[in-house]
């Protein structure tokens, strides 16, 4: 298969990209919590990708990734720059696969994340920590070792497989009036938007987004891609930029984008850890930060909340 | 109900325990995680008392409790020594019942579970932090305010609460081989010895207990109620010892408890809240390491292991 245009998923059978890849993963539980309920007045349902393999939901995305690159390339490798979840689940795709896997990293990623890696790969190749290095760095490895470049989040196979989160998640739960979905780089909410596409247009899917990275807030407005100023946010996993291929997908089936601040993300996240008892990364706390920010609007309704991941350094966490 | 016999509960009817509180309690999600499937070559199921009201299995106790004290004393109030988690359960479900209730906590009791407690009655009363410093001040309480008395573990009523726990775990899987059960007051495994006496002969309980605090263990040897000499252990809900109600419960049902180091509580611990992503206490934890460690045994079975807690106090985590 091979989606170049980014609007073509419309014809595709998105029961075809779930099959390939299904064996592999973890079909997540959906969990209710009284306590969520209660504070918003609605009914919550929690899809836990903190569950999935490696930790988040991006081991959807590098398992579809990886199992769609050309044959020949299967022989020599992939690479991508990735300090987080990503790089993670790649590693661990490629070595499920047999397929060899490079990660370039910038120099300041903490230990605790390097550490997942090297559990599947040793090919880690430092730089240093701008956008520039990365990309530099990328393509001279890349070019040298022959290899195939997979983007993060910006690459269709990477959005179908994110796909399949919505997919099980909508399975399960017929009724969802509203999916929210935290916005990064773009990838898992494009996939949203595809699964949401694929089953019905009866449930909407709603972008939460740290006020300090509001790009994709800021893009939806302009109609063109913005890029943030600083990545000054504790959710680590939503610092990056959208993409030319995700960004048509949000901008068609997205119409609202909830931001919240550093100390609502903190608060929802104090409120899992605490309360729920749910190990999340900051990342995941942001959609539940937007659901109580905004519940007044989703009274009685039915709000699916996607928990991208669970890779926090708890070392680093201080109440 | 008037449970003044120990042994009478196999002549119980625990579907009316169970009726009576069932209204009030979440039914807690049993959890797979392959992770653990896969490192002990068995079939792991995690029964989740984490998620329940108050975070622990207690609020299970705490409710037949409280609902089983003579009407007379449910306009004065009950009383109970606690400085963890059945002090938190006993006022939440006071609370939901409107009956007053007062807690005795040792004076070195951690600000979090003072505020937890605080949540629902302001009755906190401070006293030194030993046992003989505590009883005797619940009895001066007690018989100041003329309050009802309810034993955190050693009360026929909250065996008989904490039996609802395994009586979930048991309707959801009929095929479960073994429950392991934490040991620490003896209230939660005498319950869960009457679930499995209800339902079957056909699985075994055992009993996981740190090598610290091994009462529980030295006592099914000696055949009478053994006592710690000291209480250094990290699972901090299981420092107390075993009680003339619950003892004998234990003593005709479980024939195995084992025990674990510190080192493999931490271990466990680590494994839950960094591969598994939920939060649980350490007295948790010691189920799983007694699993781990004892994995040889137990291949191919199916396992049911109850997290009774998830009461943790991330700023004391160091791994």
């Amino acid at each position: 298969m091979n989606f170049k245009n980014s609007m073509s998923y419309d014809r595709l059978d998105i029961i075809s990209v779930k099959n390939k890849i299904d064996r592999y993963l973890i079909n997540t539980p959906v969990l209710r919590f009284d306590f969520v309920d209660s504070l918003c007045n609605c009914e919550v349902f929690f899809k836990c990708e903190n569950f999935q393999h490696t930790g988040s939901f991006k081991y959807r995305a590098a398992l579809n990734a990886i199992k769609s690159i050309p044959d020949s390339y299967k022989k020599r490798g992939v690479i991508t720059h990735s300090s987080g979840n990503f790089a993670h689940a790649l590693s661990r795709a490629a070595s499920e696969l047999n397929i060899s896997c490079y990660i370039v990293m910038p120099s300041n990623t903490p230990d605790f994340k390097k550490m997942s890696v090297l559990k599947y790969t040793e090919n880690i190749i430092e730089c240093k920590p701008t956008l520039e290095a990365r990309e530099h760095m990328t393509k001279k490895v890349m070019r040298e070792n022959n290899l195939f470049f997979l983007h993060p989040s910006n690459n269709m196979d990477v959005i179908l497989g994110n796909s399949t989160c919505a997919f099980e998640f909508f399975e399960e739960n017929q009724n969802l009036d509203y999916i929210f979905s935290p916005v990064g780089g773009g990838g898992l909410i494009a996939g949203t938007c595809i699964a949401m596409n694929h089953f019905s247009k009866n449930f909407r899917v709603i972008g939460a987004e740290p006020s300090n990275v509001d790009d994709a807030y800021r893009s939806l407005i302009s109609g063109k891609i913005e890029t943030n100023k600083s990545t000054n946010t504790i959710a680590d996993g939503l610092r990056t930029n959208l993409g030319s291929i995700n960004f048509p997908i949000i901008q068609k089936h997205v119409k609202e984008i909830l931001l919240v601040s550093e100390e609502e993300i903190m608060n929802s996240l104090n409120i899992i850890l605490n309360q729920l008892k749910l190990v999340v990364e900051p990342s995941s706390a942001v959609v539940l930060a937007a659901l109580i920010k905004n519940r007044d609007n989703f009274k009685n309704k039915k709000i699916g909340l996607i928990m991208c991941g669970g890779n926090i350094d708890f070392n680093s966490l201080k109440f």
